[in-house]
């Protein structure tokens, strides 16, 4: 039964592999005893369990684990679908594919992989081609750039949505940049695809998209200029000026002080790469939007916007 | 002679017709009299001119004109040149030529008719596509679009300014929704072209480069707003949602209140030309900034960008 | 029975005609089967609805229309009153009463009426009186200027609210320029019934307080601005300095581009009705506060103020 | 001869009574020895006086005292007006008025009188009454309440400056007030008459007008408080209700915590006096910018309101 | 039975003497008549009780006092304890010990008493000295700053919780004085005892912690004023400087305007009274975050700080 | 003759080691030729400098360096003093001392040594004393650390300003940890230590204080990352949470976005070096406008702070 959570409907049954971050017991009002209360999540969405009946075992195991084989019964309440569970087992860890139980972006990897390998193509620049090429071959770290999320909510909240925002960020980027003949088309290209880099230690992705201790205490901009500076430290006779500019890249690409870069942007690149990831981000709502609400001209309101849209 | 004023050097005579948009009387401090100070300007920039000994006609003249026919000689006093005039008379109009006194886009207006055709013909929309012809075919409103200035200072403050600023941010913009499916890109184009054109009541440029009193007073985006309001009246069932959406581009292309926009984007649409506009303002700073100082690794203090650009 | 919402008491029948601006079916918990959830709404408030039984034509009806002849039953349940709607049927559009579904102005028509006369009489400009009397006798426009609300919430939010305070800011402004001979009183009281009068198309009110579109992507600046324009236009030579006035005066009424005006208020007259309005908005949240908590010593927080007020 | 400073022309003749506020040594360029530089003021202005022969008498006087009796010559520099000062000599203590030497309202202290009995008049509640009676009967307060400017700058910068002003913010807001009849206006005049006292501290005006250490230290609304605090102790059984609402009236009045009020306006009277008094210091900008550019469309930028203003 | 609220477990038996801040009447949803539900405080927290069964006499009760002899038992309901009342009665006032009612600081009377003595025995000016021994030994404000709470929430929100938080930023401003020979310590450690003394008078503290309609009109800075104000009238010759420069501490001491500070800091003494105010009042924070979570890597986000903080 | 530029008098000759930063030629007004004009410096301050005759060689020589040894007369004009130069020679570089060219801490070098040991002996925990040590011994850093500057203006704008104030720092923060015993005090003196370690990047001061391109484009906050990493991975086993804990003391010491932290504190120790570090930059200023302004009791207004201080 290859069933996800968002398409049960109520009275259906349900069985799958979960991702289950958060329980707990919550004691009955009327009669002595508790129940289990689970929030059970996979690719599709998540949903809230509710567990009767239950073994110490199972609480011993949800102490030590978070990925189990889950079975029961969804059913409706005022809305709102439950899953009522009868069983729950572990299973062995190579059972297990992340992307079963995380949401992941709509752009293929091999799509991503073919458009990242059209831009490096076109950067003719030798270092900032090593520089990349050694980056995205890092046994942990390019593995990681093609798994991390490119944000907690927002926008490409999803395995992948790193590599989908840097790769359109750096297309977005580079055509605006083909405008002004004075532009460094191979630095805007690795800026774009670099600015965001950070990303893959500020969150961890392997159990829900969460918060480092390391991300909330630096931040992706120092994260990525740690390993930026560590991987260009490698390469011998990378250049100091463009070492300086590249670095300059991700320290401005929030573009103001009050949205924690510690530097403004000063270069024409810099100001590219920023305005083409507030953009991407933009757009991506607008298109969440259009997808969530088909049939509504407006969209509800949307904190990060500060506004609703308009979507006819 | 046809020499500029920027052309001048120590010692040299100079002749030719100038604006004179200030001036004054100004006592001797030793002895009775006086002598005038004229502001002097043409198409090269403006000088500070001196007249020791005038006859009362001369005082007539600049109390009723602004364009004078000059004859004198230019003098260095601390690195910076004064003209000495010797003789000034009146032109008649017709002789005039506002491009010799203004300086101008350095885009000809060959060059901005081409690449506004290119547009033009990429517009399929029947309504937008009418409303742009006829109010480029206007007789007094597409003279005054391919003239005015886009700014008073910061950028493409000179004639065909606004012209040149407008195609510029259509181009821009039209890229940048080639990479969303979703974008209307008519009205892209269409939003683009129209987003400063309140800008033609908003300066008067026939004597330097000056906010109009209705400028003042109700702003570029109000002016635009009633601009286009009055033309989309002239064309039979042009679409009430189309008209909003275009008059929203206007109202909202500042992108924020506190830039004076009333409403912020709300449409993919309007998002891009706000941000199309923001670049090219900017890039045109980085260009001027580049050109300005060919030699320097960072420019002066840039007021409106509040920083100093890295110009290596 | 002529009962209105308000007036309902736990366990009283019920018998009227309501406006049903949501609604939906909610799913038993328990059992098969949903139950319809109603937003009912006349004159003297809201209050939830529940049908528990109804056929598929109620259904048919809620889709289509939103005005309906509902009798049933309140209840009460933790302080909150509920109706248990027990029939809905359709009435004929020609037996609905707006003024007896949405709230109204305490001050009667016929108030206003006569304290508009007087403003008018009092106004000597001809062309200002002209333009007024034809807005007012506009057979759209001055219907709707004497129905429309003032706002959504916060103030004067109820039928015939616009007109109310209208003429309260023109009697306001009227005062407080009797103390500058400098000021040109005739354009006071003419921009002070005028500086709202956008909102005619920003809300819709046929069916409660809502938004429109065109108000949502342009606001009530920009529509005051196009039709105070349009009506400009039907005056043989109005003056052109005294529109650019009123228009400046619509135009900077917000008195800061942070709340949503494009240009600040630039003349003396300007500056008054900028103050009146914001002073009645704020005196009618005292007067509204003092009514609706008449033991209490402070108000409840206040949202729009950003602070509780003293009552005493 | 009863020549002003303003009015002297250029080669006349001066004498009078001066303020010296600051004066320097001067040490020539090229030769040994040195002038005096004295900066000297009047009711009508302020102008540079030059001295190149003196006494070690007149540097004597200078460093003790700063009223003297001057005799000079006017002569102009490129449009400014310098005094060269031939002698200066002490005069007694006892022929001094204030008055000549420092600006003062153009509204007489009759008709302030007047105007301030037609208030004091209105006021019905008993201690109110009292204590504005006393307050202005003070001997050191009640003098200096009607001597002291209402700024250093900006609006009401001369003698009688508070008095004018607060006159006019009490008729102003009894005006606003008579249109709410949940008003105490008693409150509103005795509020308006004392929101500003604190400045009778704040500044010094003996000798130009000046922020007191106290004033910079404290402030007028602390310095208010104080005094008015102490004049409330002296009236047996000030109802302590009243005493807070007034001191809240004093607190509240500048609106804004950024401009320095600890609380910000809570009831309708500190609303009301609030908005007066922002009226009435920005229309004296209006009237002050239309008297001194009697041909100007527009005045210079005003910095205290951020804008020019339309003076037609 | 000396069991305080916090420490009932599900089921368990209750007695003890309550503070009832509020009560309602709730009306049954399923039959006629009300059960009682009223918030019950003493020192360890707050808990909702309810009364199912009660007689007029309660009702009458409660409508005049609030501090109840109350037995119940406890009973769990997701999560959350409730109080099912079984009698509750009056007790005489004289039985009454305010310190059972409401939380008090964690540092007892004896240990603040020792430190606040060690601090005025370093204190050597002699009317510094004088106003502080003077105001500590008056009858009643002596005793209210020995009990008033610091804050409504945020920090030191208990009884003794102003003495504790001004003895706290005594010490600590002492300590930074020390390391710039510039400082009046004297002066450092008077201004920081008595910066918040105007709580006194800005919270009621009799019936839960609550803000007096002076606190709310006058805020702490301004009732601080007055009262040192009174206080240094009735000690002879009191240095006019001292004075002025120890109201600047009051008056400065939330360092901005925004922080309803009338006046910024402009003395070192006043700096470091700020920021060991502003010190103490975060440190608190972090202390209490780590108390309450003390297994927990990150603090949940607190609003006050407008972040979560790390507590490993 | 070892006089210092600041204590030449009028008429004086001078002979010494200068810094020349800037110079320029200026034509005669009246004349053919021109004159050289040069900015001239060395520890005590910066004075103009006047050549009326100079050679092609001098020009040569101010082409290629900026340090000389010049001969001159003082003279005064208008209270401020020049420079006439009569010879100009270059220097060999071995003869120049950096601390005669530009000025340096009043604290003795002897001094800050002695105290930074007394602060690096109580450090205990053993990863972070060997990472100071190390640090402090680096050949380049260790004496860069030494010498650099503080500031560009406002604070310790001088060489030794950055050990100064980093030695300061560290003693005012483990002065107030000390009040707090949940501090980690090793962590608040290393962080105070190193917290604008990245300065040493961000100025260059070898001729005259200057940002250098990589401070101006990284700041000294990322620069100050880049460097602590460095050392950090030379110390094996360094604790992986400690080394997140120090780099976020550095990140967030501004303590705010808008001040260009792209990080607030989240420790108590980070808030700590925040606030320590932000007194010791005031105090600096108030240290040095009453050294400037011994007998004033206002300070002149200090941009840095947007305000005047009272000096008394």
């Amino acid at each position: 039964m290859s069933l996800v959570l968002k398409d049960c409907k109520n009275g259906e049954r349900f069985e799958g592999t979960l991702l289950v971050n958060e329980w707990k017991e919550v004691p009955f009002r009327q009669k002595p005893g508790a129940y289990l209360s689970l929030s059970c999540q996979d690719r599709s969405g998540i949903i809230q369990g509710k567990m009767w009946d239950y073994s110490p075992q199972v609480l011993a195991w949800l102490k030590d684990q978070d990925i189990f084989r889950v079975k029961g019964v969804a059913s409706e309440y005022r809305g709102t679908l439950d899953l009522t569970i009868e069983t729950i087992r572990v299973i062995p860890v190579e059972d297990v594919d992340l992307s079963d139980l995380l949401p992941s972006s709509p752009v293929t990897a091999d799509e991503l992989e073919k458009r990242l390998t059209t831009i490096l193509e076109r950067i003719r620049q030798p270092e900032l081609r090593a520089l990349l090429q050694q980056l995205l071959a890092h046994p942990e770290w390019g593995k990681a750039y093609r798994q991390a999320p490119a944000a907690m909510k927002v926008h490409q909240a999803y395995l992948r949505g790193l590599w989908e925002h840097s790769v359109r960020v750096a297309e977005l980027a580079d055509g605006i940049a083909g405008h002004y003949p004075e532009m460094d088309r191979d630095l805007v290209m690795t800026g774009a695809l670099l600015h965001d880099v950070g990303k893959i230690a500020e969150y961890s992705y392997e159990r829900g998209i969460k918060f480092t201790t390391e991300g909330r205490l630096l931040g992706h901009i120092v994260l990525g200029i740690e390993l930026v500076t560590e991987e260009i430290a490698k390469i011998p006779d990378f250049p100091r000026q463009l070492r300086s500019k590249l670095l300059h890249l991700i320290t401005s690409h929030h573009g103001r002080y009050e949205w924690q870069s510690p530097k403004r942007p000063k270069l024409m690149e810099a100001f590219v790469i920023h305005y083409a990831d507030l953009m991407d981000a933009e757009f991506f709502q607008f298109q969440h939007a259009k997808e969530n609400h088909p049939d509504d001209e407006w969209s509800p309101y949307i904190p990060s916007m500060e506004r609703s849209i308009y979507l006819k």
